[in-house]
């Protein structure tokens, strides 16, 4: 998907500007690689409470009318009677201002010293206006995308659809993105010339990178299943996302060199 | 460390109440199993702009006078011309008021419908308002911390103290904190009743947990490395990092069960 979210103010990097990105690629497939998003609003009138709340919360990207100008809406979900679905809920179709973000880590880069010490990662910080969902249709999709988003396949190897209870007591909110961008950071350690040219120190410290990334374990069936073999999309999934992972995370270090 | 967070309106866990835990103990251990922390805070006037953000920090918690309460600070360090930074540093002893929240994602469970999927987690959401330290003893003292609170022993096996030029250009956020809580979700997968006794669903749709970690790779040394041992501490760090992080993983599914 070809196109950018515009630079704003409050979206422009300012440090390390050489690792920001503002096309849609890069900011959907972060926030669709990342299992968990921090999501941030006002619970209240900051002359109430003065502090802003986070609540993590699972979610995904997609357009449900398909993407005209080739940026999508987060969609998450979460327990009809939440704080943050009561907000926005009362807020009608215009929503609630919030601020998604997300942090993949792919390695810890040791320099010669603390100062020069960094991380490989993927970031996203986005806004937008959070409204609930109201069309029937259009929740349906959101709850299979956002399923799916987890584990690919799984909303169709599972009893679908939603019962009207289990529709009743989850609701889904749809963030309209306002500004977004990302940060991304690979490579191996940096470290000044005046400490490279120390060979005391080069002479002692070890510098270099460790690779960090998420492992998928041997699933473990829970007491009550009856199907003996571990699902196709499930082993598949697990294949592809320690593969995929481990890999970005050794690549990273290389690609950034 | 004994002691607890008190409950207040702000802090009280009211979803799935049981998952809840404010002691300092829990809390505190999982902000500090955390690489990455998601900050939130109001750039400007909220009548300026509308939305809160979050910037991903790296910190950690500790007291620097002693722990008298149980209570610990979070540090949290960044560039001085960062844009939270000045406006802390604006703010004087008092602060500004901050939001930090952390998960760890330790397992994706299926269940018999997408409605009763849920997670292994360990999260942290905490307020507190957030100071620049001024004392120079305490803020080498919170670089220390902080960087070991990432690879321990990295501080004492690499070039310190840091130079004047790098002191200027770090700065440590002390959050002293206002109301903190965890939650902790472990077991298996649930269902419902009604889909248990169904054996068309039953006989089809597998169910159980997939457990996740964060695995540590082999060190790549840099391009400027002349260390050609890699550091007892870092062969350390990763060994326990792998156990611990599988082993909770693992375990944390058999003890919720």
């Amino acid at each position: 998907m070809e196109g950018s979210y515009p630079l704003q103010a409050r979206n422009t990097v300012r440090r390390h500007r050489e690792r920001a990105k503002y096309d849609f690629e890069t900011v959907h497939s972060i926030v669709n690689a990342s299992p968990i998003l921090h999501v941030s609003f006002l619970p209240t009138d900051p002359s109430d409470d003065p502090f802003p709340t986070i609540l993590p919360m699972i979610g995904y990207m997609g357009s449900f009318d398909g993407p005209s100008t080739g940026a999508l809406d987060v969609y998450l979900h979460g327990h009809s009677a939440s704080r943050v679905m009561r907000l926005a809920g009362n807020h009608g179709p215009e929503g609630i201002p919030v601020c998604i973000a997300t942090t993949l880590l792919d390695g810890i880069k040791l320099s010669l010293t603390p100062f020069n010490n960094s991380c490989n990662y993927r970031s996203v910080v986005l806004h937008g206006y959070a409204s609930v969902v109201t069309a029937e249709a259009e929740k349906e999709w959101a709850l299979h995308l956002i399923t799916d988003g987890l584990v690919p396949g799984c909303w169709d190897n599972s009893r679908v659809p939603p019962t009207r209870a289990e529709n009743l007591s989850t609701s889904v909110l749809r963030v309209h993105i306002a500004s977004a961008s990302a940060k991304i950071n690979q490579g191996g350690p940096s470290d000044d010339r005046k400490d490279l040219q120390n060979d005391e120190v080069t002479g002692r410290v070890w510098t270099g990178t460790l690779p960090l990334w998420e492992s998928v374990g041997t699933p473990i069936p829970s007491i009550t299943n009856k199907v003996t073999e571990v699902p196709g999309y499930v082993v598949q999934w697990r294949q592809n996302q320690n593969a995929q992972n481990e890999s970005y995370a050794r690549e990273a270090i290389e690609k950034g060199k």
